[in-house]
């Protein structure tokens, strides 16, 4: 029989994460001031057992067996040999995904939303605010906060919630409410109705309304949780490429490239982050995040200091931006509308490490849809971008004539996301213009912050 | 740490089926003559190599290599202790269930779109028909069509079609068609819509469809299939059970009891047929299937001979029936609206060898939703009906203080039904009246047709 499928048994899933900071030198994190923000200055927003993991320099973080417990549920993952996708594309390539959508909301959010809910509870924290996009991380942190007797409350871009409206559904489900945003609940919220009344609503606003809720509780109770971007949710991740390594391992592969899409980056470097540190140590291996053509932080957008959130709340991170009023156009891949990019992500692409690639939705449906003819998983919308990147290195291999090792994440897949395949088939999806003009808008006002050093950590 | 997840290797899949047809005698099917039919009377609707499946009495059945190749993008799946229900549940009981949502259409039902997929491909057939009713079958054959190359056309029950739009998009992207059922497109159909036409439809009205739209292609090309009830449909599903089997044995448990949800019987008879072998070489252990109190065949209808559909196309076959022109109430577990019973489960009835539960839908809702919080994952409406025994049986086990090991059977998940979640949650959901007069009617037409035997098969 052709092995499509390698596993790892349930004692071999890894007990450590990976984390990238012990292997790189970063721009800290500043203040309303300029000046570095302090691990305490955090304390509001989030509990010190994270912030401390948050600028931890450990390279390896040891995984609580409490979380390894509730990873079982869905963990590990599988590698699959894309055989029928190669077949279709005539490709001399050897394409594997690793399926994350074996989780219970169908996509890799879990693998961070089980840890923060953890940490949250062993910090004595009873209830969770926090954003989401597509609907993916909301979901997941109401499946995390059910599993750990947490409250939780989830402020959801309001384009997401109209498009996919069993999404709040799915997190009542789990006993989480969920509401569409900008809401009249927060400052950050009104403020923007008041300005944007028909706002799509963007991650950046939901941010600022989700930490406005968590800091403005004077009980103590209350912390928000962040779904990518930050440095312990990339740690989290890499639980993915972690697995991934260790079954490439098992049939005696290594990979030549590496997908992931990004959005906020914590697919992307969950998988990618430990095949980073491989690279450090010599190998050579080319390392994709995809974004779309529309939102395209890494391919157009400075790397500059800039506040991960619309309303100005959050600290500034040096990261590639688009500038943080900057929102994106309606596209179906809700989860990679976002201005910014992971510090991390965005200093591995400033050192040369990771070779970023955008496309245009109509290119990631079409990949998307040979996927699920030929794999018969149908992708979610942010998925069909990593894929669009496969589709176009695989034909390339094919004209080359190489028998490249292609590894991507398929990070989530689709049954919540049907409505955009339904558009798609009937024709009512289309690209969107490069938002060139919001950009340079966006330019302008990131030219008022400090400037990152630009840093070779080697 | 606690061992939540049994896991198979990928080399330690079952290589070949269980067919209960070895292990027991059956009333066989009968022509319109009132004689048993010779199996080229079902060539113009099956190839001839399911139907030597169909009748066939070898015990075990070589599961082909590229129906296997294909199980291996989702099985083995996994076996998970259900520890944090057991908890909620405050019970001694240590309950399992195998896990069949991982699939790409999220239930059991590729277990068997695979093999009848192939099975017609190699027989030169080029277009399936086929009826489906929650979605999970339609979905799960546009599925299994697409990996070998086969149009699909799905008759979706019209009350389903219509609380669950998402599913006909699932098959499009599968490159399969849908439409809601009845239909005008079949003579089955406009003689219901002229009747009844604002019938909600039924399991009975759709198959009466998809097979006539089968048999009149002139062409020879085009073959139905069929997602439950028949007997190579519960051999392709006993790799649930087989799999499950060896998964406890790793673990060195055996279930007191097992349990599954059943319409047409086929994710019951999957987990359960391998443990029927073992109680007729002598085990001791319960086995349940679970129906809706709104469609009783098993624990309120005849063991009689009758159609399978509800024009009649069908043979006569002996089964525990509704009488198949009785049209269940519009429930939210579409799969389980079905008014007769799998042969081969009435059979083991009968024999006194299953014991059949019935719960109404508010039962199997909370039941559902305790499950979702405390396991994790959304449990599809039709597994809820296991669930809700489960439930009960767990807090019988603490009321009794035994340590009772419970298996049952998480046929898929409930993500494209969020829609039902939504009414329960917002108390839209109500039981229906037990269907007293109807099922009296049924008798009636039912004793117009010969009588089955009474059967011991031992």
């Amino acid at each position: 029989m052709e092995r499509r499928k390698i596993l790892l048994s349930e004692d071999e899933i890894p007990r450590q994460w990976y984390n990238v900071l012990a292997d790189i030198k970063m721009n800290p994190p500043l203040g309303p001031d300029g000046q570095p923000i302090s691990p305490d200055m955090l304390a509001p927003v989030f509990p010190m057992n994270i912030i401390e993991q948050e600028v931890s320099q450990q390279r390896w973080i040891d995984i609580p067996e409490e979380v390894l417990n509730i990873y079982a549920i869905w963990r590990p993952t599988p590698l699959i040999r894309a055989t029928g996708l190669e077949k279709a594309l005539g490709t001399p390539a050897r394409i594997y995904y690793k399926y994350e959508g074996t989780s219970p909301p169908g996509s890799h959010k879990p693998n961070t939303a089980v840890p923060q809910a953890y940490y949250n509870k062993v910090f004595g924290i009873k209830r969770l605010t926090t954003e989401t996009g597509a609907g993916q991380w909301g979901s997941a942190l109401a499946f995390a906060c059910s599993q750990f007797g947490l409250e939780c409350k989830v402020y959801m871009v309001r384009i997401s919630f109209d498009q996919k409206p069993y999404r709040k559904t799915m997190m009542q489900t789990w006993g989480a409410s969920c509401i569409p945003s900008p809401s009249t609940e927060t400052q950050a919220g009104r403020d923007i109705l008041a300005k944007f009344p028909d706002t799509p609503g963007s991650l950046g606003i939901a941010i600022s309304e989700a930490v406005e809720a968590a800091v403005s509780d004077t009980s103590g109770n209350t912390r928000y949780a962040l779904g990518s971007v930050l440095n312990h949710v990339m740690l989290h991740q890499t639980i993915i490429g972690l697995e991934a390594r260790k079954q490439l391992e098992k049939i005696g592969e290594y990979p030549d490239a590496i997908i992931g899409c990004a959005g906020g980056g914590s697919n992307f470097a969950g998988l990618a982050f430990p095949f980073v540190l491989d690279k450090f140590n010599g190998k050579k291996v080319d390392i994709h995040p995809v974004e779309p053509a529309a939102c395209p932080s890494l391919t157009q957008g400075p790397f500059a200091y800039d506040h991960g959130d619309t309303a100005g709340y959050t600290p500034l991170m040096a990261m590639h931006s688009l500038g943080h009023t900057f929102v994106p156009p309606p596209m179906h891949a809700g989860g990679l509308r976002y201005h910014g990019m992971a510090p991390t992500v965005s200093q591995l692409v400033v050192e040369g490490l990771l070779d970023p690639k955008a496309y245009g939705q109509m290119a990631t449906f079409e990949a998307g849809l040979l996927a699920a003819r030929t794999e018969g998983i149908i992708p979610a919308p942010e998925t069909n971008h990593a894929l669009a990147a496969v589709v176009d290195l695989a034909r390339q291999a094919r004209e080359e004539g190489k028998a490249k090792v292609i590894l991507f994440n398929w990070s989530g897949h689709g049954l919540i996301d049907l409505g955009s395949y339904e558009k798609y088939l009937s024709g009512q999806i289309k690209d969107f213009d490069f938002p060139a003009q919001d950009i340079e808008d966006a330019k302008k006002i990131l030219a008022e912050y400090p400037k990152p050093q630009i840093i070779r950590s080697r």
